[in-house]
């Protein structure tokens, strides 16, 4: 497999072939490659909500200017980022810490202590926006793993935050919505695909010290 | 290749190698990798910062709390977000796309007009956070490139941002430091890769709708 060539052929896909779906393993696999993605400290202040209910997509898509994608993908995967992240997400975190590596959580209290005061010495906006960007690493986990595996996606930013928030009731599970992709299988028709792709030059964005 | 093979052999490296560094044809490959990062618009709105210098390299993991992978690892990868973007960023992207596809700047006045709304409907400091959010998918690029590839990374968000600034003279550049990625080979004798990956169950990070 030659990396590059995985990366120039993927492309934000804006037509989907709605008859094509992906295989339980494909999703099995999303799923788990999504999880691994690395956070700050391990945390991963976030959730990762997969959508297939139909008249929730269409809901979703009124409040993401009627983009076609979101109904005609195989999935929509949504991040949503914890927004009363707390002692006790730490707390958690190190419990689950201790039973993987079977070590008393007391040997991280260190840890635990550090963690703390980390999301202490934030606002709740701040570490919102902090678990946000954690997020935004995993959507690019998920991009990458999607290409290799030649499945398709569409990074989308431009939805209603407020909308899907409410329409899937986030608030109440402490959630807001950050970014999400559309992922399934590139229509034949969709004229995009062909398109040379567009990237900065390397000079103009490289700077080597 | 199995891509979850690759992704769970991956870990954030704390004791890299320090004799064995990056061939060419390696970091060539992940600042054409990285570069791929898809971004919101195809913006790009950040810088890659290739950081080799020794004596830079030193001042800086002063800046890091003093973690070793600053000055042990091949080479320092940071993403510095453009702190002052505006029209004329559009119009450069404006002017790439239409050279790339060769298609009149004309043809692209609705996909124009639609960016300099979006970037003028943001203060400076949202704009920021916003170019920074594509960084982080940019980071997450690279770290599952690497991994593929077999290079080692460590992601780092324990800095301080405002001395990376001074030190690499960003301020002057329009940009500003956000997070970095230390890339190289793992040192045989770092514990933490023995260490089983720790990771929410399936169950808690995934809701499905």
């Amino acid at each position: 497999m030659n990396i590059l060539e995985k990366l120039n052929w993927r492309y934000a896909t804006k037509h989907f072939d709605v008859n094509k779906k992906l295989s339980k393993e494909q999703l099995d696999l999303i799923k788990e490659a999504t999880n691994l993605t690395p956070s700050s400290f391990g945390l991963q202040p976030f959730k990762i909500i997969i959508i297939e209910n139909n008249d929730i997509r269409q809901k979703l898509q009124e409040a993401a200017w009627n983009q076609p994608q979101t109904t005609d993908a195989s999935h929509l995967v949504l991040f949503a980022a914890n927004t009363h992240l707390s002692s006790d997400d730490v707390e958690a975190f190190i419990k689950l810490i201790s039973e993987v590596r079977n070590v008393p959580v007391e040997a991280l209290a260190e840890y635990d202590a550090m963690m703390k005061g980390s999301i202490a010495s934030m606002s709740q906006e701040d570490a919102t926006n902090w678990a946000a960007k954690q997020a935004y690493i995993a959507l690019g986990q998920l991009m990458v793993t999607c290409a290799v595996e030649g499945i398709d996606t569409c990074p989308m930013e431009g939805f209603d935050k407020k909308a899907f928030d409410q329409i899937l009731d986030l608030p109440s599970k402490n959630l807001t919505s950050i970014v999400m992709a559309a992922v399934g299988f590139r229509s034949s028709d969709d004229k995009y695909q062909h398109l040379p792709k567009v990237r900065k030059a390397l000079d103009d964005i490289i700077i080597t010290i």
